[in-house]
């Protein structure tokens, strides 16, 4: 198993605004021996989300930033195919962080064991996994879903929107997504089974944009899961009835500004109608795993979360992959089938 | 009694942008004879706020908006001269919203008695009334300091800033408010005996103010008490700790706003930090009413919270009081001697 060559890629450049192509590498490395403890791992499938663009830049946040000439790293799935640790012996199936790449080396400390019977492998980095996690701690637990609200979503059709949509229907709201374009929108009213979707591509303004939200919300909006900024929550803000919550979960409208961005000017909103803004992230509910874990398998199997992905094919189109997200070019979550 | 002529402030027109002279219109009224139940007020004190401009523009809030050519309204303490009420004999002492004018009648639906042997009369109008429960509910529900932390307070001379700084003081927090003007500054150092104050007057850029609150706030900000908006939050958001609270009370630089005022860029940044910000108005910490009073009273007494009021006599000087709070005018808690 020793001349094992793995492709991955590799940060080359910083971006400066939207990523390009030129800001990857794909590169090839022969994979080493393996220490004591150490598994190898065949990367079966890759994600990439939104959050990774900010560790694309040199500033401290939550996680590092990746470092210019190693390989990116994210979610991945895979097999264990070479062992030196009991924990986790070859054909067992693993959740990790050393995506990017075809095969990983792992010294078990940041592996988690999955069970391919619960869902298909990449449903683990999709519903099951960091965007699910994501989805249900932030809506329940900031969001507090009641019966009969109304509850807003951006980016409605993408990894974790998706998921909030139909776990806010299944709570028994009210439910209005936005996403670009009558595909996205007619697959959020037709499958997913939300109320009603609002194409803001269709929308020039930001005027346009919340008239047509407030059409999609006549008892206003309860509930505004933020993945976009801008005018969406400009609109949320403005739409928003008293003790709205608003789970700050993205801003996929600010990552790659180049200029500082329009800023936010109604959150004086926020006062009158006591609006809680509040920002998470999917580590925050750990704590939930197990719940979520028996909560999202079983609407997944009964059917009450249909799930839509967006696959591409090969680990040299991962920096693709990625640059669809912030361009709305994917449809559903973003995964890479190595 | 019947002849009593009561000079009285009503809106001639509605500001656009900064309010002026030629908005307020005095009036002068003969009071009628009272009806079964009423109450004839003499008022002593008159309180103006900055909330009140909101109830200027003919828009929908959480408070009606003020009517042309009426008496505007606000809080008011005085004593009942007058009375076909058993609850409220002559000599009674009232806080009522009957404010901009001498007298009022009132049938005692909004009528509290108040005890002047607790503090001098126009404190109820402050420290122990709306304002002070702004800053106590605020800061004690939403931004739960702890020992230790730091705590960022924006007009911090201002009748609610003021209290939050010492009652942050109180429970143990570093505490640097920022003001405008080396006199402001000096009193919150000197006498409320906060640890820093930043003349935001003297920072010509947002960044020039992020400097100066950086170098205020070593350890960063855990909690920021928002009563101005723009640049100051901007600089709080930067600053923030990971699970910083905003009590979201006032955005003054913002209520005479003439065109959309420049927006908040950087909320991106309440997500990684996990940041809640959150609306609220002091009725909603009525419940707390009983421990505010005891609590503040006894602080006051006790020379652990010190007051700063900032008088103008005579109720036709209103309307220049008003003015006074968005220019800075006012240093302390605005009142009208009547």
């Amino acid at each position: 198993m020793n001349a094992i060559v793995s492709k991955e890629i590799r940060l080359a450049s910083r971006p400066v605004g939207m990523p390009t192509a030129d800001n990857f590498e794909l590169a090839e490395v022969t994979m080493p021996d393996l220490a004591d403890r150490q598994v190898l791992i065949r990367n079966d499938w890759l994600t990439v989300d939104p959050y990774m663009r900010g560790r694309m830049y040199d500033m401290k946040s939550y996680v590092p930033p990746f470092q210019i000439g190693e390989p990116l790293q994210g979610g991945a799935v895979g097999e264990v195919v070479e062992s030196r640790n009991d924990a986790f012996p070859v054909g067992t199936f693993v959740n990790h962080m050393d995506g990017w790449r075809e095969y990983a080396i792992n010294d078990a400390t940041m592996l988690q064991k999955i069970d391919p019977s619960l869902a298909p492998l990449q449903t683990f980095l999709g519903a099951l996994g960091m965007p699910g996690l994501t989805a249900y701690g932030g809506l329940l637990t900031i969001g507090q879903p009641k019966e009969g609200e109304t509850v807003f979503v951006s980016a409605a059709s993408g990894a974790v929107g998706q998921l909030v949509c139909q776990i806010a229907k299944i709570k028994g709201c009210r439910v209005v997504g936005s996403a670009g374009g009558k595909e996205k929108c007619d697959w959020l009213t037709e499958v997913a089974g939300i109320d009603a979707a609002v194409d803001y591509k269709a929308c020039a303004t930001q005027g346009e944009l919340q008239a047509a939200v407030a059409e999609a919300c006549p008892k206003g909006i309860d509930i505004y899961f933020e993945n976009v900024g801008g005018d969406h929550l400009t609109t949320a803000l403005n739409l928003a009835n008293p003790w709205a919550r608003i789970p700050m979960c993205g801003t996929i409208s600010t990552y790659n500004a180049m200029e500082k961005p329009e800023g936010i000017s109604n959150l004086s909103m926020v006062i009158g109608k006591r609006i809680r803004m509040e920002g998470f992230i999917s580590f925050d509910y750990i704590g939930m795993a197990d719940d979520f874990t028996r909560d999202m398998a079983g609407w997944i199997k009964s059917g009450e979360v249909k799930l839509k992905e967006d696959v591409v094919e090969g680990v040299e189109n991962t920096p693709q992959a990625f640059m669809n997200l912030f361009t709305g070019g994917n449809f559903g979550k973003m995964l890479v089938k190595v």
